[in-house]
């Protein structure tokens, strides 16, 4: 240890912790291990040949500027691509209403450091995305977690922490939601629930961010309003990403916020990394613009949602009574609740002895709770993977109830 | 403007404005202007053809990796061709002194981060690279400005400055420097003057951060031992960039540190932006596997030694008496001081009229000072435009100067 680090680390960075799910990550990388822990897109769904063709075109006919340089708020044609996108779904979204990020993470990093200081409170899903909680841990907020029900946060009980905190004088900068197969519960929140979050907002002037990530990974049922299209008053920020419809690897995501919002995000942005990689947002740009996006975005939901379909019935085949699970209409993820009496930190330890991983869904509890639920991913891993890997964590959690029988 | 935002944002989004020189750089985007504002290599220095053959070898041999996520590490190739190359200049990393980050500007975004509480102490040149007192300021720490001789920092005024702001209880973090041809003074510290400021780091027990973009384009005279390799107490973190020897619409840069201080950065930088664009990091890595980096860096060189030749042959022939500039013998920028009594925002406003554009240099001094001092680039303009523009820029001083003696 370097003496005397930890005086001079920030406040923040004390309580730092690394990412509980990059750490399992790691500790699961063997060859035999069947893994339902990442939110990895699959393989199969990423774009490799036309990639290769379009990175020849744009270094041929604009090479010297996409090695340049560019602008914070990004790329102009990926913009007006993003622009037009939007405007072909009802959402009439202006230039001064868009920036592009390093990836939605990053827009969330940007977003606590412009909305938070020490002490302020975010409100969040029990459960809700890792990276957006610790994103906004750095800054020091404090996380107050809703419960929820089956079509998302519990509009009673965010309506009653919303009161206490402000009766107690407390500062809520934020609601925090992800209203489409939310990660990691699955669940998708129905426009009647975002009118009622957006009416508490209102009503006690909250902002709300809307994490949106999975939004085009619908496999059935109507798509439901953007809650950023449900607002009349500018206070919805909702976030994008070409993550897990194009690539991840390419980190470009981008937000739509009010103008004064986006303004001062880019102030933020120029002293976090002056501009997302310009090659890659000119690559996305010509994707889109060749109509690519659309095309196998297609390819990707019906992959996604045969495996989802596979899981379901491997879940239905195996898994015990008392088990109950979460039926996504769209994303990467469902979520298992076990018997409160099964601990999941139990299982994963007994899991990953027998070769399947997932995520304990504990660590997406800001409460510390959920210690009876796992996250499962279902877009990553191949047919014959699903259904091996399902019977043995169901034979895990089989062995773990009958233990408890005879005990 | 949104109703209450400003109740809304942080502590630190009130207080930060956009960037000065990208501004201006807006300011100026005419194609009769001659600018010498930005800090752009000179895309004649981009690997445009090799980075067309990479990118595809890449795709074809392992497209899906380069298009999934990473890890916050970074690209294991990338990681073990950098510290090679380190170990060819002479400096033994080992892996957990080493993370990658997207641009530099990112690591000094996230060493603020992990490092400032509000108040604390950072102590920077005057002048001082514009990006890092952002970063820093966007965390709130108090900038602390050191006067410059003709060898950096000032020693004497350097542990004047800690002693005082010691004495008064309050808490500095580090030293921050830019020791090869410094951003945007182009001065660079003999090996004397970086063990002096370590040896004051040391006795008072500070960091060091060491921003070292420029040290690779060196025109003449002998290469400085990095503040790093001179340090023995694991109190250095430098910044290196891909940026001005390869491209900087990559955005990929690394840093090196004590593996207490890399660790917490990449903590840090999973909830930044999760980890830099993977498929980047693999062309680069390929980039130097092939060898390709010092071969077109040494190019690279000798086009800016030669623009750089040529600003000063322009400067001698057109400046007036009473104007003297710094002579870099690396880098991208030279430093002009006019006479006492004339202003760069007034020579700013004439030369832009008369299409010529530099920065003042007032935006890279943290005390409001330096209002004589323009920061000139030479990497970017060719030779006609270099030629042209001190040409205008001379006038344009040459008139205040005469308009003053007539007064």
């Amino acid at each position: 240890m370097l003496p005397g680090i930890n005086d001079k680390f920030s406040e923040s960075a004390r309580t730092m912790k690394r990412s509980a799910i990059r750490e399992i990550l790691k500790l699961i990388q063997k060859p035999e291990m069947i893994s339902f822990a990442g939110g990895l897109p699959s393989p199969l769904s990423f774009p490799v040949e036309e990639v290769k063709e379009i990175t020849t075109h744009i270094l041929e006919t604009q090479g010297a500027e996409a090695l340049q340089y560019g602008t914070t708020e990004g790329d102009p044609l990926l913009r007006e691509m993003i622009l037009k996108r939007h405007a072909g779904q009802g959402l009439n979204a202006k230039p001064e209403n868009l920036a592009i990020s390093t990836g939605s993470q990053q827009a969330l990093d940007i977003l606590g450091k412009i909305f938070i200081d020490p002490g302020d409170y975010v409100i969040c899903g029990l459960p809700s995305y890792l990276g957006g909680i610790t994103a906004f841990n750095a800054y020091r907020a404090k996380m107050k977690g809703i419960p929820f029900d089956d079509k998302g946060m519990r509009i009673d009980l965010l309506e009653e922490a919303v009161q206490r905190l402000t009766d107690l004088g407390k500062k809520i900068k934020f609601i925090y939601i992800i209203p489409d197969f939310q990660n990691p519960a699955g669940i998708t929140m129905p426009e009647e629930r975002r009118l009622e979050i957006l009416e508490i907002a209102e009503r006690y002037d909250l902002l709300v961010i809307e994490d949106s990530p999975y939004r085009d990974i619908r496999f059935e049922g109507t798509p439901q309003k953007m809650v950023y299209q449900l607002d009349k008053s500018g206070r919805v920020i909702t976030l994008c990403t070409f993550s897990k419809i194009f690539a991840p690897g390419f980190r470009v995501a981008w937000l739509l916020g009010h103008s004064d919002i986006i303004d001062k995000f880019i102030m933020a942005k120029q002293s976090a990394d002056i501009c997302s990689p310009v090659i890659l947002q000119k690559i996305i740009a010509e994707y889109m613009q060749r109509g690519l996006l659309e095309k196998n975005m297609g390819k990707t939901i019906a992959l996604y949602r045969r495996r989802r379909d596979l899981m379901l019935e491997c879940f239905e085949k195996h898994m015990p009574a008392g088990v109950s699970w979460t039926r996504p209409e769209g994303g990467l993820f469902l979520f298992i609740t076990l018997p409160e009496t099964i601990n999941a930190d139990e299982a994963f330890a007994r899991a990953v002895k027998n070769n399947v991983a997932f995520v304990k869904g504990s660590v997406f509890y800001c409460n510390d709770t959920g210690k009876n639920t796992m996250r499962i991913n279902f877009s990553y891993s191949d047919d014959e993977l699903i259904e091996e890997g399902i019977k043995r964590l169901a034979a895990v959690i089989n062995g773990m109830i009958a233990e408890q029988d005879n005990s």
